[in-house]
């Protein structure tokens, strides 16, 4: 019950939480029901795609991470980069995949154990960004399944999910309230959080 | 109220709201209070003096902040600094007070309007670490008061509180509860909280 467990989220406005009037957003609620103590990291920021997170990940994880703790990575971004800006993708998907497999590369470097949370939809995006999203989240599965690294999907649940797009829809048409929040801090939980936690 | 006000928390373990089974802290309960939506950025990281917190200070505000939004700074340090570590002070207070004038003109550089709170009380640490750090938070004052900056005194206040001092002590001997994190959220909001909020 010593461990030292570190934990860095690293993302979007989702991982921020941006919109939950109560500041916890998933990150938060997942925390809470997490058992024992955890010295966790928001390192979410609005807007930013795969790119912007790539760039900071080494930077911002390094004065984080102690040698001699258990140091874990959260990775979840995708749902800017599936944004169509000025005619074109914010990120084309294969580049995302890309970054993904760099930002694994780096967490392996730093010697920290990664999982990666699929990107929630952003609801007024259209049906076209949520294609798009959900295509991108089965190849980030694919691509997580072949490097052993746990994947929690989100993507489809939370289109389907009433509270969610409810809430999203009555706010600025992306982020939900803490009811939204909520269910995705289920979805996380009942997902390989525990298992992927209990490895050494 | 369509302003986008965005505030990024830098700091040590307290900004972090280490020991807080909430997952809040006391930055999480005066957002929670703080009328309005607020895209809040928590920097908090356990054991770091003012010399960590200046030197990641600029790369970790500049992707958070953007041109056009309220960009605010609030800055927590020096309880660390005061820690004796092999018969020295891990900073000296006119080197931590250095770096606390570095970080107020970085935030003038990036034209983000600074805050700063007082170091709490590190229960366990003893009466000669409380005069010291009380002393640093005194010259704080002043240097924030030169420099036309807001300052909140927290140090004697919590060092004086049954709550805080009571659960610090359950637990590591540094980091409260819910409680005390709940109760220094008190002094912040009653500080110049929402008057730096109000101004322009």
């Amino acid at each position: 019950m010593t461990r030292d467990l570190r934990i860095c989220f690293i993302g979007d406005s989702f991982v921020q939480g941006v919109g939950d009037p109560e500041y916890l957003g998933w990150v938060g609620r997942v925390l809470q029901r997490t058992p024992g103590e955890v010295t966790a990291f928001n390192l979410g920021i609005r807007r930013e795609t795969s790119e912007d997170v790539l760039r900071r990940c080494r930077p911002e994880i390094l004065p984080r991470t102690k040698p001699d703790a258990d140091n874990r990575l959260v990775i979840s971004f995708g749902s800017n980069d599936m944004v169509e800006e000025d005619g074109a993708l914010r990120v084309d998907p294969a580049r995302c995949l890309e970054n993904l497999a760099a930002v694994l590369d780096e967490s392996r470097r730093l010697a920290v154990s990664a999982l990666v949370v699929g990107p929630p939809p952003v609801v007024d995006a259209g049906e076209d960004h949520l294609s798009r999203t959900r295509e991108l989240a089965g190849e980030m599965a694919s691509l997580c399944l072949r490097g052993d690294v746990p994947f929690i999907a989100v993507t489809e649940e939370l289109a389907r999910d009433s509270t969610w797009t409810t809430e999203a829809t009555a706010n600025d048409g992306a982020h939900p309230r803490a009811g939204g929040y909520r269910r995705m801090a289920d979805l996380v939980l009942a997902g390989h959080w525990h298992e992927w936690l209990a490895l050494p």
